[in-house]
């Protein structure tokens, strides 16, 4: 393990990247912010004005040619993924990349590909849940067997309201897809086929939305997870999970913190957007992928997951439209990823 | 209104009639058992034992006859509920009849003919979650608005474990029941169709019985409650109801009473059977219908929701066998019960 | 035990009688209300109107002479108490009545000279806290000897706020004396000590009254209950009682029922009045103790518990004026109490 | 600011030294630990191996001397404090130092002295609830002013048993000293007095050692505290506090994470150690304590509140072995502390 600081260009200035250079800067040691990489000039500097030594970038290669980097935050919208991927592969330098990987299973396969052809595993994609305390504690109860078999989950993932340029299928590709990736890392296998069912419509949602929708995720085993989705709910954000087991129930996503009994009623603060609610999530995440890379590896979700949840979002975004169950199928597991 | 005790035959001698016949005796106020009829004649001994003044019978004809019976409440098995509906019916006296009504459309619509031969509703149907209070500020919620319109439920339905005999269908018409009953009456309209999706099976449930089961139920609006059914989860018995607005999610069924903190958690004690969860409500349920039949009325779900649950039932059990949407149909509502 | 229901005669018929009056009339069985007795006609009148064929007196005497009444409820302020229960036990009719049974130890000790001239206790005192279902699980905890020997108790008695003519001393005697009945209830011994302390004055309470207090009682055997009363804290109506064991902590009072999300927060009711909060224990109160009287007994608080918790008061006030520890002394018990 | 990392010496390698250099290596960032002071070779040894590029000495001013420190943090026994802090002093570096300052007011305002010699404050004194988010929340709340002013606390403090030679002064002067620190913290202004009353013993406490205990302190403006110190309860370790403001109450330190109902009852776990219970906050103390002393400034509680708690650990020393109310006086604040 190198002692000195890991070298990391951050793609992409907008909420998440600069969330990522401040975390990097105050709160994750060993690494540093070497490079910012954004196209706008005005928000690559002030992005980058809170990390002390590091440089703008409008171009990744620039930025992979003169700055000494050693690992690679990509953090810009899903469809110009690919176009950092493939460069940072050809560097040879590691790759933290926000989810999805790419946004469709056939671009994600060309990302295998070009990773199979470097020495080892580079790409660990950003699917942040797999992180959380709660998570992490339900995961080891299904391990543990202590509650017997997982039979079926309850999801709920909800978002006070949605941004312009919200669609239908977005409930699938941006906000379900990280059910579809927590499920079979919960669940331990891959998930087999998706339904989708559509309650009454919620009359806030923009016009054209029709949500909330009701997920089935089915994994090969037949473990059964719905996943509720509802973007435009308004009272907060909220991600739950509730585990039926053969002889018991368990929950993790619920309120806590200090409670105060006020205008006859007890009342808890619920969260109102993903970084307050994941804000440990992602600092545990990038803290061991920081520690991992200097180790020469990764320690989260592959890009064969990533691959793996763009196969299913696919399959969703199909069943979304048929309302018919959609069997969801892989390419064989290439043993690079074994 | 009389201020005399209202005179009842409890028919059935069981846990639920000998529970009735308690509660009658107990407090109940402005009611009196006045016989309980049960072929068992050791059974009915018990039972009448508890009750200061009943007689026993053998068949509800003879207490009819003889006992100057003013109410009847039939606790036998759902398949021999006709056969007390009728000639009670024809008696002309009031009646509480445990759900289900009959265990099937066909023969409920005989029920629903036979009384409206009589004066009026004379039959109300045990379903007795109408009569928990958590359930009662649930409709309270949905029916002010407050919370937006309502959107979507989701229902557990946990028993710690089966009697023998128990089978697959009774998943539906034993349990899921009620919920096919408590939905409608939450929702304000009619369930439109059923599907059931079967997750992993839990070993622990007597060979054959394939469950837990996710029951999926459509109302006419398009409100979608899914209700996970488990029979042998051993932990306890449990009922919760979690509600989707347009802004708001509610949730009732939670644990609560004394709390401990010992060996290492936090502790609270689970019910373990429907009589603790629900005695309330059966108090609730049956000084309401006693106080209603002294006023001349019912004040609860009447056969013509008997008929309604009876209906989905079928819907539910065929949709159980061939794994697709079933529809739901009924009969046009008659205006006896408008 | 009689069949015939018990007739009883409520006397005083503002809040708490009046709620004795329904409560009889609607959800007790085996009683009837066969008399009000109250000064005021109008008032009477309209209490009467809610119990079919209850007769109304101005006084008491009048409805012991002509009623055939079996038991009296006493729900008259404190004061006018020793009125009503001298010709009660004159007459041997069986007595419910409300807290305080009197307000010194001085004319406590004279109902109890009073009543050891019947035949055996007739009188029972109205803290209904004891049959409230959490105090009675907590009974059971310290009672069964799981947790180890009960240590200290944490109390919190809290009202939204104070009606007209509230005083200081009433901060023992109106309110704290619920813990003082319960206190040793739970603890199994009597209140040898007693200290008050008093922080930062609530400038929400009337001027003139200094509040909230920490009240410290301590028992025979060195149990410490320290017991915070707050009189105008707004929020609503809250009492718990936390309870610290050899190895564990257990704690009542918490709210429960519907839970909501909505506008950022997690969201319960908390009652706002003791009448929601102690509903089911008043009915449980009355129901046992009509059973109690039935079988020629009394099932509760007697009036020797009634003389305990006047000294206690007494004790309390002169500890609140004086800021020191005041030991509390008692006659020594007849052996009509034990 | 210096980019370069601040160079640490961790002086005692014990438990709570070990996890300070764990701490720094693994999640602290600005930071490194330099040096290993602990006289114990074998023990200094283990606890560097987790620190790349640390030496090890045996005393500090080996390592003030050599080893080009910026910082000392001291994880020795109170008693041994002062003979790190002094030299430290000298040398002009900062210093994060554990709980308490010293273990005598006296010593403490030694420690004032020396330091009040150098340019500015240098010393921080690990309180580390007052980097604990609920409490931050509390402060957060009082300062508001939206619940009303503060009038009472209620706080609890309960670790499952004592290490070897735990002794009764030590209730306060090692365990009640948190919030001797976080009272006037929450409070914005010192305790005035001290009282202690003593509950009946735990018999699980080893010999002479009597406990629980209950200790008030109270504010200048009369704000009353009543502490529960109880160091043997066996089911965990738990800390809480319930603060009484004027139309509201607010609560911190509930157990929260993933639940589970399992065996007739819902459960969560409990701390069992202020190491897990505390994790967050003391990363947050040493995280924010590093960005500040690279500011050149601290940031947490100072030596001058190392002394008030001293003042005050003394007093309540004195209340536990008289019994009586005993009032703090403190030296006049140096303009130095403004």
């Amino acid at each position: 393990m190198t002692t000195e600081p890991l070298r990391i260009a951050v793609v992409g200035a907008g909420i998440m990247g600069s969330d990522h250079i401040s975390r990097i800067a105050g709160r994750i040691t060993g690494a540093e912010v070497a490079a910012v990489v954004e196209p706008d000039a005005t928000r690559a500097a002030a992005a980058a004005a809170g990390a002390p030594g590091a440089v703008t970038r409008s171009r990744i290669e620039d930025a992979l040619e003169h700055d000494d980097i050693d690992a690679v935050i990509i953090a810009t919208p899903g469809p110009f993924h690919e176009s950092v991927l493939l460069p940072a592969l050809d560097a040879g330098v590691d790759i933290l990349c926000e989810k999805p990987l790419t946004p469709d299973s056939e671009s994600s396969l060309r990302i295998l590909e070009a990773e199979q052809k470097t020495d080892r595993p580079r790409i660990q994609v950003g699917f942040m849940r797999r992180f959380d305390e709660e998570y992490l504690q339900m995961k080891a109860l299904i391990d543990s067997g202590d509650a017997g078999a997982l039979l079926a989950l309850h999801c709920a993932h909800r978002n006070p309201s949605t941004p312009p340029g919200y669609t239908e299928t977005m409930l699938i590709t941006d906000s379900v897809v990280h059910e579809i990736d927590v499920v079979p890392w919960l669940v331990g296998e891959p998930i087999a086929a998706v339904e989708v069912r559509k309650p009454r419509r919620n009359s806030l949602a923009p016009e054209g939305l029709r949500e909330p929708q009701l997920v089935l995720l089915e994994t090969a085993s037949g473990v059964l997870a719905d996943v509720e989705i509802s973007v435009n709910i308004q009272f907060g954000y909220q991600v739950t999970t509730d585990a039926v087991f053969e002889r018991s129930v368990a929950e993790i996503g619920r309120t806590s913190g200090i409670a105060r009994w006020v205008n006859g009623a007890f009342r808890q603060a619920e969260h109102l957007t993903y970084t307050t609610r994941f804000a440990r999530a992602y600092d545990t995440e990038v803290q061991r992928w920081v520690d991992a890379v200097r180790r020469g590896t990764i320690d989260g979700p592959s890009a064969w997951d990533g691959y793996l949840a763009a196969a299913v979002c696919e399959a969703g975004v199909s069943a979304q439209a048929s309302g018919t169950r959609v069997e969801v199928s892989y390419v064989p597991r290439p043993a690079f990823y074994a």
